[in-house]
């Protein structure tokens, strides 16, 4: 049995001086106002075991990091009639982008850029009556932390400014390729962003994809073993918006990032870990996030490669 | 005194065969149920002759003919502000790319594309109280036709279908291009498109662009002189969606069209020509307009080159 | 009869200040050892009437206005098959892009874009069997300068630096779009850019096309009204590189630019403009060249809109 | 110890419908007129055990494999300085495509697109004194065969038709990211892809890749335990073309394919496989080669996730 406290605990040490390096989201108020010195790591085993250090348990908006848990929601039952309204490839082009929407006749490259995660959206909510509690209930079957939810002024925010997304919405139905309507979509999309975890949180949420698709602690089975792999290889290919080959490269393990400053990463047959660190590098994933997951591999001198 | 009755007269023989070849707009119920073997034509000259064929008495939907009068709205009292928020140059892309936006960060290249007209439209906004009253009215005086108006269910119509326009508009506001909301933007442009005009309203409504911007007939003044030439160096540059060139090849006058089927051009010092035929070609104008556009300048021996 | 004598010297009078605040080419040493300080402006009409001022009679590379000529030798001879190789649209891209001949298949845009000229180049290779000689007869022959030759410098330079235009020609070999062999294409293609010219020749040479083909002077046919108007057409939806509309709103006159800081404009019925200063701006195009010929047009009160 | 002969006999009987299916590469004559019924497959493991069936033995053009040899060539001597000329991101677009490239200032996405590997393949020479001797020297010694070669033929056919190659090598150049002449770096670059190696070579020489940098036969220390861990990260991001997220998918190794047919993938800590079909799917990987890879990883229910 490894204990990681050692590792993590050098980690948080090391990054320090990185967390003043990154740039904070300040496109919601609520984001902005974060704590920059924040830092939080998180890892959950196989086995069961637990490890902290620094901010572990406080909750940060998860933003993108959603669309992992509205992605396994729907990839059991859907199958592969999904892919005929998604693809599966890296998209060689910044997260909300329209440019290859539009050559590519709207279809979003993958479901982790933002276009891609609203058609998932659209899928959940053709697949759950009560789309919102659904994921709620979903999230918080996966961590076990039956306190879960979004947070109301982040959602809201999220709404105000949500032109972008407004926008590749509204693309979207142009080609067809969302079922519901546009404003009910994105009122589902808006919430999933703003749902309020903590790096503990996050890493036991995201065991079952170290574990083949059943959660190793509660022996629940969250999803297949085949639909764990290709969640895995999935957040692989795209789960670092355009940095994914930098992660693989860096880190080499699946991941998954999102603007409130929180990385996932798994180690399949291992562990996940979690990171959260506000501050974000130019590509829009946590600087000393991605720092202290590179760190990780390279002291474990464990990674998928 | 030139008479061009036996000129339309010809063309109007001449075209008949093409008036099959086209493929009438269908993304809009009210469209897609007009007869494709409508065609009409109007001459009005600067010395208030007016010279008619067809069906050029019949109202039809003027669609983007509509961004010529708000543009020319505007023009005059914004000034040179107006080209900080739209461009003057050609797109080579279709007239509802988003690509293009993207790449240059928000600012649409021209007032006669799609995201550019809304741009238009949201100065138009601005500068009046009540702007669909008084783009009616603006389009009333300069066709001498108290009874032009918008058509209802074309309006209600494009509001149900204009995903790819609320793109567009959100894609803007997310620039922070657009001053006013999206909602009430979308609203006025899809009105605005809703026109409801004959081929005479047109070509009478265009004469100021022949006559330096002074209404020959009724001797009002719509914009100044600078104003009236640069609105036809646009309308040459950028008013034919992506086949501005084939337009100068063919043709050789300013003009605009609509996917309602028409098209007007001005002989600038001569006349203004309105022509009405809606099955459209590949580029989204009208097939046997074009053509019959065409054969005006090849047998009056006039263009601007 | 007018005398443009006082105009053109108002205008060399008044572009004065904007002699430094072009830059000039450097891509090449010989371009990039020009006197920024040089201006001069040349006035040829249909009368057969010649007005200049400043350094009309100094010879400068006119780089892509040689693309006129070569479009003017090969557009009698080959019809609208050329046209099955070269578009006529505007681009809305740089004159050196790659990227739309690619969403394009290898068929550029126009005949004014480098690669589009490079297809126009390998036309006339085609059609002459010893093509240099036969351009520069051509030109000799159009401007009635029996003196004029390319600059044996430039034509060795623009080999040398000519990497992009070489990525240009086999990117088109590679779509099957050029008849001869890359190196042949592009040694033509060099040695037309090496013309070396005054405003004078230039507006001599030009003059042409403000007469329907037919040079009002000596009375040669260069070629017919319609492929002169054609010509005209071409040059005003796509002679200024990404600055056509610019042009379109400014100037009002079809014309062709080179980096060499010379601009040739046409005024059907009437005249061609010749000006030549060598700051340019951002889009590549003679900053005090354009405000010379938008003071024309304004002190005129004569443009085609 | 696992025996693997059972399972890619299975695979090699299970595969045969899909041979007829891909189209084999046809524009080199040498590619063409190959057997679209070849099917070979030679799996090399950690502990120096070889199993192969069908047509593993047969030697094939190994076209961009080759471009893995390069990179593990000067990724140890050049360090950092490498990634300042090239990318490590997947391209989201065609291999050869140039659009990005512009979009980049010349810096291409990765070094497995065709751009990415000329710029490796000018290090090459940089840092060679013979390269191509130098080059064969380094396959020979990973393979453990001395008579590994190029294919005269393939060689010289790639340099009749690479119009395309050479379009990239001279917009690379027009950006200075090519510090050789173009024709030198292309005849290097037609020569590696022309490389003339079997399944088994193939499965040998990536071996070093499964056991972190050293041959585990013969030894030999090919590269360091870091660098051997990001050949694979970099295989995985951007090895199978525009299909990397495709692969990683439904196979869930990284991976490298050649438009010959080939593909070789390793298992970190295990083992390499190569498989060869020549006939290609549409995004130009063997088709079912594709298919017995993911059957391998399937049967043996392992992959890195």
């Amino acid at each position: 049995m490894t204990s990681y406290t050692g590792i993590i605990e050098s980690i948080a040490r090391e990054i320090k001086p990185l967390l003043n390096k990154g740039k904070v989201a300040t496109y919601i108020p609520a984001l902005s106002r974060i704590n920059p010195q924040k830092f939080g790591m998180a890892v959950a085993t196989v086995r069961g075991e637990l490890f902290t250090t620094g901010d572990a348990t406080e909750n940060f908006s998860i933003q993108s990091i959603s669309k992992v848990f509205t992605l396994a929601m729907v990839m059991d039952r859907m199958g592969d009639s999904l892919w005929d309204r998604v693809g599966r490839e890296a998209s060689g082009n910044p997260f909300n982008s329209l440019v290859q929407l539009e050559y590519e006749n709207g279809k979003p490259r993958n479901p982790f850029i933002n276009a891609g995660a609203l058609v998932v959206t659209d899928c959940v909510i053709f697949e759950n009556e009560d789309p919102l509690t659904g994921l709620i209930d979903f999230v918080r079957n996966c961590s076990g932390n039956p306190s879960i939810d979004y947070d109301r002024e982040v959602a809201r925010s999220e709404k105000e400014t949500g032109h972008r997304n407004a926008a590749l919405a509204n693309f979207l139905k142009s080609y067809d390729n969302l079922a519901n309507d546009v404003d009910r979509v994105l009122n589902l999309y808006f919430h999933q962003c703003a749902l309020s975890m903590s790096c503990v949180d996050l890493a036991k949420s995201f065991l079952f994809l170290a574990n083949g698709g059943t959660d190793p602690v509660s022996g629940k089975v969250i999803c297949g073993p085949r639909q764990a792999k290709r969640i895995n290889a999935l957040m692989q290919t795209c789960g670092l918006y355009d940095e994914g080959g930098e992660f693989a490269y860096r880190v080499g393990l699946p991941g998954k990032s999102g603007v409130g400053g929180g990385i996932v990463a798994v180690m399949p047959g291992e562990l996940s870990v979690a990171v959260w660190s506000p501050g974000l590098n130019t590509a829009g994933n946590s600087l000393a996030g991605m720092m202290a997951l590179e760190l990780f591999t390279t002291y474990t001198a464990r990674s998928i490669f």
